[in-house]
């Protein structure tokens, strides 16, 4: 069985730090991926990572990794509230699934309320920054018996 | 006036045959081409197949075909249901557009109960599986009196 | 095994080619009568007709062709709207059922663009006028393999 | 600065292991707050834990462990959906509150698909079975820098 | 088998007979309990009452009567519209539960016209004054086959 | 004053045992008939039945009753949920009106789950099977002092 | 061209005068008739009158009155509400259609205020009593010149 | 008692005729008073005519009328849709309210499909034309025994 | 009769004055306690004050004070927005019941914007701070002539 | 700093004790008028009154007394439910506004449950009658320390 | 043909400038009626400005321009959102329509979000503060090739 | 500071003039292109183009040209309407954005009425066809002092 986990950003993210600092804090997209890696390395595992703008491309993503990686934590950024295609890309993909939210969504527009990701996740990480990433890692840790 | 039918087919219907068979049948995307195919050749036509996971890729293969192609059979998957982008790139086609869903959507999740492509199409054909395409093509060649 | 189709039509689809032939088109019920037998027969099926403007008795029908037809093809009028004991009543009736409209519903009235009976049907032709009737037998044939 | 967590059970969790397996899984209230008890020990923190099948007695615990605990981890039971008293009692706790649900409420009844204690919590976590809860312990102690 | 009823009373109920006599009539909750226990006896059970202001404590005498009671009689009152908890607690109980309303709730203000009771309840009884709880006696006699 | 009981039922109550078993019981219309005779007779009361898929004739038999019978028991199958005009017929009737539903239709379709024959009706049983039908005999007994 | 009125109405209209006085009055559809037929005389009209419980009788009479009457004053009663098989059968007449109320529907049960007939018809008169026959009569009379 | 009959119009009404003539025709404002007043006069009875595009005018002169007139006869144009202060004007007055709309606005715009003065009218008249306005004098006369 | 006023405070007001001061303000319960006090004197009346978080301890209360007290000065805290036990209980109250809110409801979040404890309040006071008890026991001196 | 408090009254209240005194009671602008006048003159304050019909008016005085009152006391009467014109004024006053309502909107029609000055209030008082005026008052001595 | 634009005002734009000026800046009305003619004058064309917080006046005022105008440059104020007279009198204003908003109104409160004036201007500039108002002008030049 | 005006342009705004020329006229992407650039070039700016069919390639765009260019125009096409994705790479984006849109949506299907641009739009300007570009970029020029 793979030791990969996917870890997959939907649009816009690669501007984190650089942008809305306020809500999403100033650590960049590379801060974040050194510590999927990190972790994941804790367990025997290392990090397939993809970020794209492109709905279409993180379906295909989707599609690559069904054969290569264990798991797959997401943040699919604004698609998580529209992205159907991205939904049921994810529904066909047999390993655990974490859905991770940097900030509590529920404290912002109505439209960020509700995920669309969220019902084929097996679980979702939401609120806690960073350390949300760090969580979704041991989370699927524990689920593979790593 | 040409003889060619566009075949397009949105996201995640790549894998049809390889998940959720208990919805999607098992037959794949290369069978009901053929199929597709062979129902065409009968009227004397050919087919133009087009799959992608993204919805600009669509979105441009509808501009394409417009100028060569009579007409055509479209499941948007995911994307019958939010690709407003697509719903106006169909209503840019002179020929008919013939709509197919394999699954009956109105036994599925809320969120598949509407199709946004539904109002730019000719006609809907949905629920009958495989033999949907089939029915599309006869669909296409009694429109234009093949 | 019958082989007998149940070809059900439900309120005003009497008056098909004498009223509001902008949307229905010219073709009368006769016609589409004959359209469905000679489909029919072409798979060694004949057709059992019936319309009726009252929901009580296409009940009542469904409840007869449950013991002598082997498929229904349905269109229901305005009844597809808003007829729960039509629905109930095909919920029934154990072989295909087949939901036609000549028009596409959803480029009209709002109130037309649901159809109560779709989710007991097997599957949906809408949008395609006399044709949707000739590829229901099509679908009907090949289902029941004919 | 207080070193204890306070876990925080609400209605009909005490049934945990005895009751809808399929849904909860067979791990009872006392394995739970084993881990949890494991997890914090590991930061060098200790756990308050209270459950309670009245919203009051929680509204009353909140203000206590206000003076006593570090943080909250709460998991409202069917009260995470109508619990408007606990959401204030929650939002003048000045610590991290993070809420856990062990079952992917997105895939249950719709009236557990939005949790009105979310947005007083600093983020949540669900889905993830017992695992749930040693995240959220070590959320806390990344929040707390223990 | 235990051969007892719980007979279970949600807030206000306390009050029959003192408030509100056009809506709930003159009998008061003791003769309630006169004539549910003698339909009881009638069946060789014995009847267990008890009621309660506090959601919280009818979730706690439901986990309680889950070990003594063979089934339960309830009338929520006003929790009967919003009381989740509730809900939650009699469905993990595994003999019949019969919901009785005094009044025809669906002739009253539009919040009292949904139980959240209702779907897990066995049965519901309502707008049948006290012979509604005569018949939830003999209705569950009949399901007990006592 | 009359000492008969009209027994009414709706679309599709004929086909009662014969179909969907797993909702309806094995329990025929006949054997339902049986039951209330059985209990009417028990309070000098005999049964006038009719059923009809007819929403008109179901009115008309209203109408009918209004002279010849001191109660109404009535299931109205899935006209329950859009007849207004046998609501309209059974607001005429001046004595008790007793509405039965087999299962609880809380648990199915949404569209079944509000009935436009409550607010017209004395009371409801509902989710009990055929024991509902018999406590609704002994409920017109009570009510009429038989 | 007809010199006949047809007067059409619907469910429970002919208990007018029996029952619910107090919002219909005490006028009999006798009565109503005789008026209809005063004011038609007046007008060198007459009136062809068909009452029925049954909406499928009503579709077929409009159907029947296609042939033999110049104008429609029709009380749909509570198929007003919901009875779209009418709608679209009075949908097919091409003479006037009048629609009359007995009573102001709009200060009723919310689901009596809005009527599927309304956007069928020339126009509408509601809340007059009797006298909206007459007016309706007269209405006719000037718009068909008599 | 008075022989008045108080014609209010609300706002553009003053352009009746030389604006939307697809929709109100070319009857002017002056046409449709002097059909009134000879109407009224058929009855012994005079008009007082007031238009005025301020609601606070309209409420005004509701007020001075009640003091006398016998009668309204009101078209509130826009103000039918949102006009909740002439509402409570019209509520005050104790003789017959006739409210007319010249077109059928159940046809036209959602907004202009409910009309909040029709629960404080006696009787609405819509889709008429100008006959409309005959037709209220008529009723105002019926109602007042002219 | 009683010179007794209840002054009833829902859950979370204990905390006044220490938390949400922004919203809230500081003072505390027992600056509020004082002032209703020595309103209440100066009508000749004395205060009889309950706090709970419970909302069963509150309707436990509204039935002790149903026989002690002449009136009712309530601030529901959260409870104002889903209590509806609390609202039955304040029905059976036969005195004057007056609603409190220290900050205008209607600036904050949309559940807050609608109480359910209105409709059985005899009058509302909100937004005017400790000013609002003050004015509320004026009105019960009013109300009872004291 | 002024010491005027202006009294502003909507559409209708003109009538008031001459209409619907069952809601509204006996007393008249001219008694409300001198009991707030009374009241103020307890604080040393005097009174501007204006009433109007006219929404416009009513925020042209609003403008007036920006310069010229220390407060406003306002009932909108019906323009309370729309009159956002009014409530855009009320925003640019700067002295506390309280919103009275006599009657208990909330006891009344839906669309009287919402009121649009609300939001713009400083404080509402609801429900209390005349009395309600004078609290207005006292709690505008206390907001301005008179 | 005329040279005049008419540019109209709703309510309280006359405040402009001396009022919340975070969201509406310092700009006057003088200053906006400045930049308006300047504007106009540099396409040989004269502006006849009027504001008023009556829609009655607003309405009248549409009318005279009729007849005086080449167009219409309009802010409506809070009467963009529920002027539906406003709307109609604009609908029968033969030259071209700019409805203008100084703020970006889809930032602000929910009500502000649709404007009932849109679908009656030619078209609409919002957000860009005096700005607008200058292209507002040059818009209508350039519409009447001045 | 750049000099540069991103013009951005949504799904098929590349077959402009090419289709539906009712609704967006002849003039070509082409020809609004050479508008936009001499009005720019009037202010000394120029103008990067770019059109895309993919919501993803929008989004890279804007992130490339917040580094390259002062001000967007843009036309999202159908994406206006769902393209969150879009919507939050704008809102990172420093300088003013301008939203145009060729026609007066809100005359259009109803999910065109809103668009989700908008709320990150500096301003939108809507219904003007090609004038509204000419516009926007004066818009600029005089956000930017050029």
């Amino acid at each position: 069985m793979s030791n990969v986990i996917a870890l997959l950003h939907g649009p816009n993210l690669n501007l984190l730090g650089q942008r809305e600092v306020d809500i999403y804090g100033t650590t960049t997209e590379a801060d974040l991926l050194a510590l999927v890696e990190k972790g994941a390395a804790g367990h025997g595992m290392t990090v397939e990572f993809f970020q794209s703008n492109h709905e279409g491309e993180l379906v295909d993503q989707v599609h690559v990794v069904r054969h290569t990686c264990a798991a797959i934590v997401i943040n699919g950024g604004a698609l998580s509230h529209y992205g159907w295609s991205l939904h049921d890309a994810l529904a066909t993909f047999e390993g655990p699934v974490i859905e991770v939210h940097l900030s509590n969504t529920s404290k912002r527009e109505p439209w960020r309320h509700t995920s669309v990701l969220t019902p084929v996740a097996s679980g979702t990480i939401m609120g806690l920054g960073p350390h949300g990433y760090e969580l979704a890692v041991d989370a699927i840790a524990r689920l593979l018996n790593k």
